[in-house]
């Protein structure tokens, strides 16, 4: 670290008079936490986040100082509680999940295994809550995991209620497949989308993992649209099309306890 | 906004040429949200955040970008999901929150009300999970919100078993008083403090609000360190105390499903 001075920079990050890009380090910095990795050196951030380890050392203090990291007692460092306060007290999910909750108890005391929530951002399907079985079926999502939005009976739903701008941009791009059955060909997920839309839920067996099976129906708001889509894992046997008729109506809960915001 | 480039910088943060302050500030731009304002115009946000209106502006823009902040229809702004991705997914209470979510959910199941989950941070507690009925008793926690650590009985008992200098700084602070039952004399704080170890759980009747008891017990991990508590909150009337048994259970259970992590 005798070199940290001329360390100091990326010569990738051209270093700014307006110090735009310190921020612009910082979320990189902050972006190398995952949920595999939630704990990190100042070595693997920097290598983590593209930065030199001085430059990376310097933001790591910085982002301490205002408690969004934390450092651990064997000197690595962690995301900080500040850092969850400040995104968790005024989430835009917040409202939703409140909403939620009391009904995804009830389906989890009734179905078991796992009971989610989950909302789409961008092409994504992001996991906003989970309530788990210790003895439940597999299952690849986690809270504030994502998958794309065609993998998944979630993804799938929010998908279905898409704008068609959103829907032709994931239809004309290569489709990931987790397994055999993952849908893989744009004319089967259009015909999946449709299916979905009329009959109002998704039962995708074995699309993510082979003894698994989701099943999906959405949110909707006062005003209609769909917001999010509450499912449920199961085992993929027959007994998982009995899950729609207690996920439609725990959905229909939701949809009446969501506050009422005025669309400008 | 004719002058925006004169007005780009607030007199009391000096621009320096290493730009840590462009972090600084949008640290503040973040803390400008809360529970009550989710959404706040630019305007509101430079006010809060103590900025000049274009300066607020240009990081607001930055950190949209991000995704840290997102735009929401009628051109307010709100903290983005991406933030709460960033934050949740890598979170230092998502272990504790994973381990102790089977067992909040039964004992929820069993007492009703409100039951929940706090850990200390600073002279504050800070409430990570909690799930609520619908019909439930008054309650001022919140998911993400704070009390100050000796109102309430998850702050009791956090602070019964901090440091000593932890102990020591709050009793010598002034102790604010919520309720005409709040402890409010370092020596009653001293006492009830000393009562909580003995006891191991602590009861506190109206202390938060008068129709409110908070019952709350320690969560200690494999090495016997209180790392949270575990609360219900319950009507304030003689039936509190049945809930300290199935509260004990739970938080034995708790301690058991945390990870086992090995202190240097």
């Amino acid at each position: 670290m005798d070199n940290a001075v001329s360390m100091d920079e990326s010569p990738d990050v051209p270093r700014v008079a307006t110090g735009e890009s310190s921020l612009d380090r910082a979320v990189r910095v902050l972006e190398a936490f995952t949920p595999d990795r939630p704990e990190l050196g100042v070595t693997e951030v920097a290598r983590r986040a593209g930065l030199h380890v001085a430059t990376a050392s310097r933001i790591v203090a910085r982002l301490a100082d205002h408690g969004l990291l934390e450092r651990t007692p064997d000197r690595r460092v962690r995301i900080g509680v500040r850092m969850w306060e400040l995104a968790a007290r005024a989430s835009p999910t917040r409202s939703l999940r409140d909403a939620a909750m009391p009904y995804l108890e009830d389906l989890h005391a009734v179905v078991g295994h796992h009971a989610q929530l989950a909302v789409r951002d961008g092409d994504d399907v992001l996991f906003v809550e989970r309530l788990s079985a210790r003895d439940a079926v597999v299952n690849f999502s986690r809270i504030a995991g994502r998958l794309p939005v065609h993998v998944s009976s979630s993804g799938v739903v929010l998908l279905a209620h898409a704008p068609a701008e959103v829907q032709e941009r994931v239809l004309a791009r290569p489709l990931e497949r987790l397994t055999a059955a993952t849908v893989s060909s744009p004319a089967q997920l259009r015909a999946l989308l449709a299916q979905v839309r009329r009959q109002g839920w998704a039962l995708l067996p074995g699309f993510v993992h082979a003894d698994a099976t989701g099943v999906a129906v959405p949110v909707r708001d006062g005003l209609g649209e769909v917001v999010a889509a509450l499912s449920v894992i199961v085992p993929n046997d027959d007994r998982a099309a009995s899950a729609v008729p207690v996920l439609l109506a725990a959905a229909r809960g939701i949809g009446r306890s969501l506050p009422v915001v005025a669309r400008p």
